[in-house]
C-alpha cells in the first residue's frame, strides 16, 4: 500500500546523493568528451521529448556559450514523418531520454548516425535501445524512477550534460564539486507558503531567461502534469513581446530569479508583471532581492549550474500542490512514462 | 473613431491580396536564393521573437525536409547576455521580424555576420535596421500593420519563407500559385459556431504535428494575447508524453488536422484527448474527417503550404472570441508591437 505522492517524494529526496554520485563519476564524462574532441563538431543538435526537452534546451545554451558552437533542437518528425535525410557530417547529436525507449528518438538517432553525425546518448537506462544505438553513451545513473513525473532523472540529466560540455572544453567539473551538499540545502527551501497561496490558483505563468529558461519550462510542465494547472512558460523576452497582456491579478507568475546574467535580465519582466497586478513567486538565488509576494531562495552556484538547484524546490512545490489539491502525482490521469509516438 | 477589432479585421481581410502579391514577386526570392546557392550553407539558424518565432519554426521544418540541412532556432541571449561568439562559417542565418526593430535580433544578426554566417533578413520594413544589417534581405510586402496582434505579417512571412526555401532548391514556387484565391476561401471557413461554443472557455490546448505544429503555436499565442485565454500549444507527440493528463471535460482542444503526414499522425492524439472527454475543435483540410465537437475545414494545398491557410480561420476565431468576451484586440492590455529586450 503506497500513499499519494510517496514515490515522487522519495525520488525528490534522493537527488543530493544522485548528484554527488554523478560528480564522483565525472572522469567517465571526460572519456566521452575526449572522443568528441578528436572529431570536433561544427554544429550540435539535441534530440529529446518532454522533460528531457528542457534539459536539451539547457544543453543548447551550454554548448553555445561554453563551446562556441551553434546548436539546435531536433524536430524528430522531419525524419520520422517526412523522411528527411539531412547531411549531418561534422554534427554532434546528443539524444536525451531517461528511458532510452522513445521510438522517434531512436529512429532519429539511427538515421543521424547513418547521415554522418557523431551520436551521443544520455540516458538513465544503459540497457536501452537508444543507449546501444548511439556511438557514445553516458549513463546518468539516477536509479529506477518509479514516479511518473520525472524528478531525479531531470536534475541528473542536467548535471550529466553540464559535465559532458565542461569536459569537452577541457574542464574538470570542479564548479560542480559541492553540488550534492547544495542540493540538500536547496531541498530545504521553504515552499509551504507557496503551496498554501496557490492551492486554488487556476493559472500560472512561469518565466526565466538564459539558462534558467529551461527551469521555467520544466516548472510549467511539472505543475501541469501533476496538479492539472493551466501552466505556461515564456522566456522573459517573449513574455514582454505579447503574452504579458494575458496577465492580471488572477495570474500567478513563477519567476526564476538568480544572481547571474539571466536573472539580472529579469528585472524588466518583474516590473511589467507587477504593473499588471500579478502575484509573483520569485525562486532562485536572488529571490530575496526582488519584489515578490512569495520568495523561495535557492543556494548560489555558478550560473551555468543554477538550473540543477532551482528545479528542486519547484518539484516540492508541484508535489505539495498536487497533494493539497487532492491528487496523486504518482498516478496522474493519463501520464505515460515512455513516449510511443513516431 | 474606430470600433473594437477594426484594424485586426481589416488586416485579416487583406491577406488574399498580400499573399497573391508575394507570389507575383517570387522571382525576387529566386535572386536571394541564387546568392545562397553560390555559398551553400551546411547548417541553418533562425532568429525570431513572438509570432515570428512560429514562422521560424515552420521554416526550420522546410529547411530540414526540402533542403536536407540541419537547422536550429537561435536563443539570442547566448550572444546578447552571455557574450557567446560561436563559429558561424557555413551557417545560413535567417532573421525573421516584421518590424525589423528588435534590438536583440539586430545584435545577434550583427554578431552572426561578423562570425562568418551568411545572413538573410525577412522583414516587413525595408527601412529597418535589421533589413540593413543583414547581407541579404527579403521584404514580405504586407504593408503597415496597425493592429497589435500580427495577422497579415504572419501569413506573409510564412509564404516568403516558403518561396525562399523553394527557390533555394531550384523550385519556381508553382505550388503557391493559387494561394491568393485559396486564402479567400479559407477566410470563409465557418468559425461562428466555435466562437459561440468557446465564449466562456477558460482553458484551451492547441496541438499539431509536423509543419502544422507552427499553426498550433501561433494559435495559442493569438488566443492568449487577444482573448486572455490560458492557451498552450503542444506538438501532438509531446502532448501524449505527459500534458494529456491535464486535459478533462473542461478543456477545449484545438487540433490542427490536415490531410498530409502531420495531420495523419494526429489520429492517436485525437483518440487520447477524446478519451479524456476534451471538447475538440478540428481545424484543417481533414477537419471533416475526424471526430470533433466543432469542425473548421480549410482548403487543401500542398502540405508544406498548409500553415499559410490554416492560420486564417484561427485569426478570425481569435478576433471573434475577443469581441464576444468584450475585449478590443486592437488595444489589448499591455501588448507591445516591438520587443525591446536584449
Amino acid at each position: 500500500m503506497t500513499s499519494p505522492g510517496q514515490h515522487m517524494a522519495a525520488e525528490i529526496a534522493e537527488q543530493p546523493a544522485v548528484l554527488a554520485g554523478l560528480v564522483a563519476r565525472r572522469t567517465e564524462f571526460a572519456e566521452v568528451a575526449r572522443v568528441v574532441a578528436q572529431r570536433p563538431p561544427r554544429f550540435a543538435l539535441l534530440a529529446a521529448r518532454g522533460s528531457s526537452d528542457h534539459a536539451a534546451l539547457y544543453a543548447k545554451y551550454l554548448i553555445e556559450v561554453m563551446l562556441g558552437l551553434p546548436a539546435g533542437l531536433v524536430s524528430p518528425s522531419t525524419v520520422t514523418l517526412y523522411g528527411a535525410r539531412p547531411d549531418l557530417r561534422d554534427v554532434l547529436l546528443v539524444s536525451v531520454s531517461q528511458s532510452g525507449g522513445s521510438p522517434d528518438l531512436l529512429e532519429f538517432t539511427d538515421t543521424a548516425r547513418k547521415q554522418g553525425a557523431l551520436t551521443v546518448a544520455v540516458t538513465n537506462t544503459p540497457s536501452s535501445p537508444l543507449h546501444q544505438a548511439a556511438e557514445l553513451a553516458v549513463d546518468i545513473g539516477a536509479g529506477t524512477e518509479q514516479a511518473v513525473a520525472a524528478t531525479k532523472t531531470y536534475s541528473a540529466t542536467l548535471l550529466a550534460l553540464y559535465l559532458l560540455v565542461d569536459a569537452a572544453r577541457g574542464g574538470d567539473g570542479s564548479a560542480a564539486a559541492g553540488l550534492g551538499e547544495l542540493a540538500e540545502q536547496a531541498l530545504k527551501a521553504p515552499v509551504q507558503r507557496a503551496i498554501d497561496r496557490y492551492r486554488f490558483v487556476d493559472r500560472i505563468i512561469t518565466t526565466g531567461r538564459g539558462y534558467s529558461y529551461a527551469t521555467a519550462l520544466e516548472s510549467a510542465l511539472k505543475l501541469a502534469e501533476t496538479s492539472y494547472l493551466a501552466a505556461r512558460a515564456y522566456s522573459g523576452a517573449d513574455l514582454l513581446h505579447g503574452p504579458v497582456a494575458a496577465i492580471d491579478g488572477d495570474t500567478a507568475v513563477l519567476a526564476i530569479t538568480g544572481r547571474g546574467r539571466g536573472g539580472s535580465a529579469m528585472h524588466d519582466v518583474l516590473k511589467a508583471v507587477a504593473e499588471r497586478g500579478a502575484d509573483v513567486l520569485a525562486l532562485g538565488s536572488a529571490a530575496s532581492e526582488v519584489p515578490a509576494a512569495v520568495r523561495v531562495p535557492v543556494p548560489e552556484v555558478a550560473e551555468e549550474l543554477a538550473p540543477v538547484l532551482e528545479v528542486l524546490p519547484v518539484q516540492r512545490l508541484a508535489l505539495g500542490l498536487a497533494l493539497a489539491r487532492g491528487g496523486d502525482p504518482d498516478s496522474p490521469r493519463g501520464l505515460l512514462k515512455v513516449t510511443k509516438t513516431r
